[in-house]
């Protein structure tokens, strides 16, 4: 299983990909960041990440793509910019027919380092060693990206049960 | 001068198309709403409204695409869809190179009734009438889009002379 992880932002979007399936030593494929200039028009700066993440997609094609779940009671103008760019990286993906799976922050924390409220140091340390990587990938934007496709391998099992579960019982009602 | 007012949200999107010059009459060209199912995937509904509204792009050609500026001190959940939804429309007008103007909800309502606090059916009873429509226009979202974009047209003028002086200024400081 090959998953792009998507870490949202305007000015620095995290992307991750990672290969492996869960129970079994992960590979890091690639990492990176698509920057944004912040004195650029919005709208030209969701053309970038579009262009960034097309290229990814590109390069790595993943079968794949785990992106960070927005919620808004951070800060405001933050996390509009954030779900700005998590609707293109969503885009971008369910355009080519790639499913779209949404992991919150404490998810993602909770999978790589065992619990929901680690810090940034955390997560890196936990992605650095589950990668067998030299040095934590920076940015953090960068590792959190790596996290979310760690996070979605690992969860990935479970959740296509549950759809499994899910279409078994709608099909059963539908022809019961 | 024709601009596409887009009212952003994930279950019905306000689209309209407004022709003409600030003190003189206006033209409707066209409005419409571009809908995606409540039960569709957050990325699929994204390339619903993307398609959307480019058929709405290539069918008008529009000089400009006014879309309301999202704020996040409403509803969590809606907001999200809403900054969503408005990326989308700003990615589609910035791909082609039609520049994206952002009004708020007060400067729409100001600009068409004179009161920034003015109620939906105040916003599309003035619709109405600067349209010369035989009715308001109905969903609420189809006439707060035509808002937008007879709002935009009002607002440009100034806008562009505000545009110019920061570019002159900008321009002088940097020769002098």
């Amino acid at each position: 299983m090959r998953v792009l992880g998507v870490d949202p932002g305007l000015t620095r979007c995290g992307v991750g990909v990672v290969e492996g399936v869960a129970g079994r030593p992960l590979t890091m494929v690639g990492v990176g960041v698509v920057r944004t200039p912040t004195d650029a028009e919005l709208g030209h700066r969701l053309v970038a990440i579009e262009q960034g993440i097309e290229t990814w997609l590109d390069e790595h094609r993943p079968e794949y793509v785990a992106v960070e779940r927005v919620f808004s009671q951070h800060n405001v103008r933050t996390v509009m910019g954030t779900a700005q760019a998590s609707a293109v990286a969503m885009l971008c993906a369910a355009r080519r027919g790639i499913p779209v799976a949404l992991h919150t922050p404490s998810e993602v924390k909770a999978a790589v380092t065992g619990s929901g409220r680690a810090d940034k140091a955390q997560v890196g340390a936990m992605v650095t060693r589950l990668l067998r990587l030299a040095a934590p990938p920076r940015p953090a934007d960068a590792a959190d990206a790596l996290a979310l496709a760690i996070c979605h391998i690992w969860r990935a099992p479970a959740q296509n049960r549950l759809q499994q579960a899910v279409a078994l019982h709608t099909s059963k009602g539908r022809t019961g």
